[in-house]
């Protein structure tokens, strides 16, 4: 078993494995890539529906010269019963040379991972991790400010069922970012402020945004409010980022987003067209940050 | 933004600029194809079903070196409630250097198009337009006969709610053909005469194909005639082109149809398959058109 | 029309054009391949759900160059009412090279074959054949044994509706095996003796699998005992292949599987894991099998 080239989260990376991929990814990006992949087989194993994470994946892999295959749970033999630990090792005897996998379930990748013998590259497992967003997320910080240590980062919203926010908390907090979340309640439970060192909590979003050199909002699942009785419109007034509060933040922060975004909700308005919102840019970024990801995990890069 | 060079419709489109892309498929035809579009990235988003659309774009791409990337959207964060506008930013963030679209509402392209400032290549919207069906349609008669001026093409089925029509009608016309449509009024309002110059429209199919240069037989969607209170054999009786009704034509005319066929409702029996029928070389002349459309909105034609 | 070089099951077929096959794929396996079908378009049209054999047959297609599309049925033009000849006259029309089918009606890709200028293999047709798995499965026997000739080869389990048990038989009686098949009568009638010279029949797993070289455990598909009133832990006392029982096979006897499986079903706790169990062997010996099919159909090989 070689889990050390696989990418399941966050939470276990060093800091300097995380500044090697990120250096990487700033090498890969721009330039025309080489095709370090050629003749290695990429499986895309998407539990879950997704446009930006599959497209970009499968951008980077084909970029590196890679050939992929995506498997779709609704339309695979998934169906029939196979188990996911058989499914992956389906793949793996098909000649995949690495899987990408996004599950709704915690915890899937590193069932696969513990089984297989190729890397495993964790695109979000239910509530747990997205470590490639997260690594975007820094990536695209880090092409505005000079360094993570020190800067305070809001994130606002849906926190409680975000792998989206976990990765990213643990990532700020290793390299010393204070980190605040806000959010009512329901979304955002007191013991959330245990996940990692350096990270508060508020119930009060200008609170949350003042003085912020990032606000991060989460998207706001609508099924998920109703299930728990808050009222979208309470969400809104509450903790809706607008142009009036995100003019507490400093007057250089960056706004982002992890997508997809339903306007009107989390974000008033057109404020992610505003000069601040990066949030096309995180996309963006995602593509070289990936290239990075997969050339790593297949011992390719350099 | 630079919408020159997105396909969104036929309409908009002068001869010149049609003959360019005509005259460009001519010579992709056939030959083996240059790699043009080697290391870019196309999308295709589709929200409607397609096989020959789709898959004619998809090796029209590929056979000129691009990368694709296919979202469809019953499988993609569209679900998630992102915008129309929103999925194109996040498919151009992931650097596509154009996107495909097709999608139920007429219009959609357009939206994009004014968004993004990458091409948009309309693949079919509502039942407004489906351009690179009509050319590859004008291709296709240009092979058989002189010029479109003066041809007689009759259009017979379901015009209303064919954005084939619509897209070959602007076509025929500007080139001076004489089109004459039929149909029964539920399938074809009185002022569809008004939509070109040099348009008729007459309610006996007899009439229409009499002296045509040109035979085009649409799709009839049984849901439709349902909903309209049509009955299909009445339809069939109507309107179902047959072998004695094509002998009405030109001896030399062209019998074609956009596809899918069903067969036995719009045509007779095995007539899709007589020698007068150009249905599978429309198919086949899709792919160079497509190339030539590719190439011309990624500035890599010549 | 050129039938010759589809592949629509292995009943048609003469031993030397088997094993012209398998020892194309033996010089296939493990070199880097060659790029025999550069420019070539292969559309995969599967109108059933597949993991496995759709991935393996892709990255086949990819590693000797070609293009590839896939058209799954629940995307498509197939739900406007498309006669699946026209379908695979339209993807023939695309410019695919070569048709890759799968479909839960047997004889569609004779149907199919019968219709098109262009190679077409059947990954899959009802209840009637799965050829490309009979060869890898031979492939596979092959890597062990010496010889089909003379082997004793239990195939257990729903053979009933098994288009992959079908072709084993066809192929293994071919060379000279000898078959038993094991089964309730509910999923193994009388009659299935007859299929092949060679084959006999068993109600007793015991006496299928004593003194077996392979031994072939088979997919239950639960719904399909539930229509025939045979209850799930029936089957499994009297039919499950357990550790026990294959202690009665020859002690180098092979255990396979097509998968995908139901571990617990057909096959107890973890035998898939067992040293004698070569089922992931079997799907990475599906590669250079389809590469070998796929080259040899088009024309490629050598």
């Amino acid at each position: 078993m070689n889990k050390r080239r696989s990418l399941l989260g966050i939470e276990q990376l060093k800091p300097d494995e995380i500044q090697h991929l990120l250096r990487l990814a700033r090498r890969m990006h721009g330039s025309r890539p080489r095709p370090l992949l050629r003749d290695r087989r990429i499986a895309l194993l998407f539990y879950e529906p997704s446009t930006r994470t599959r497209v970009s994946f499968e951008f980077a892999a084909k970029a590196l010269g890679a050939m992929t295959a995506v498997v779709q749970a609704t339309a695979s033999s998934i169906e029939k019963g196979e188990s996911l630990v058989d499914t992956g090792l389906t793949l793996r005897a098909t000649g995949a040379d690495a899987i990408i996998i996004r599950h709704p379930s915690s915890g899937a990748p590193h069932l696969l991972a513990r089984h297989l013998d190729i890397p495993v590259i964790n695109a979000g497992d239910g509530m747990h991790e997205h470590p490639t967003q997260a690594l975007l997320d820094a990536y695209t910080i880090l092409r505005h400010k000079k360094q993570l240590r020190g800067l305070k980062v809001a994130i606002i919203g849906d926190i409680y069922h975000s792998r989206v926010a976990r990765s990213n908390i643990f990532l700020l907090s290793k390299f010393g970012a204070q980190v605040v979340l806000c959010g009512p309640p329901e979304l955002l439970p007191d013991v959330a402020a245990g996940i990692a060192p350096g990270v508060r909590l508020t119930r009060h979003v200008d609170e949350a945004i003042r003085g912020a050199d990032v606000v991060m909002v989460l998207r706001v699942q609508k099924e998920r409010l109703a299930g728990r009785q808050l009222h979208m419109d309470e969400y809104v007034s509450g903790y809706q980022v607008t142009p009036e509060r995100l003019r507490l933040a400093r007057r250089d922060a960056l706004l982002m987003h992890p997508g997809p975004m339903v306007r009107g909700v989390e974000l008033a308005g057109d404020l992610a067209d505003s000069p601040q919102a990066v949030i096309t840019e995180q996309v963006a970024n995602g593509v070289p940050v990936r290239m990075a990801v997969l050339a790593t995990a297949l011992g390719a890069a350099r």
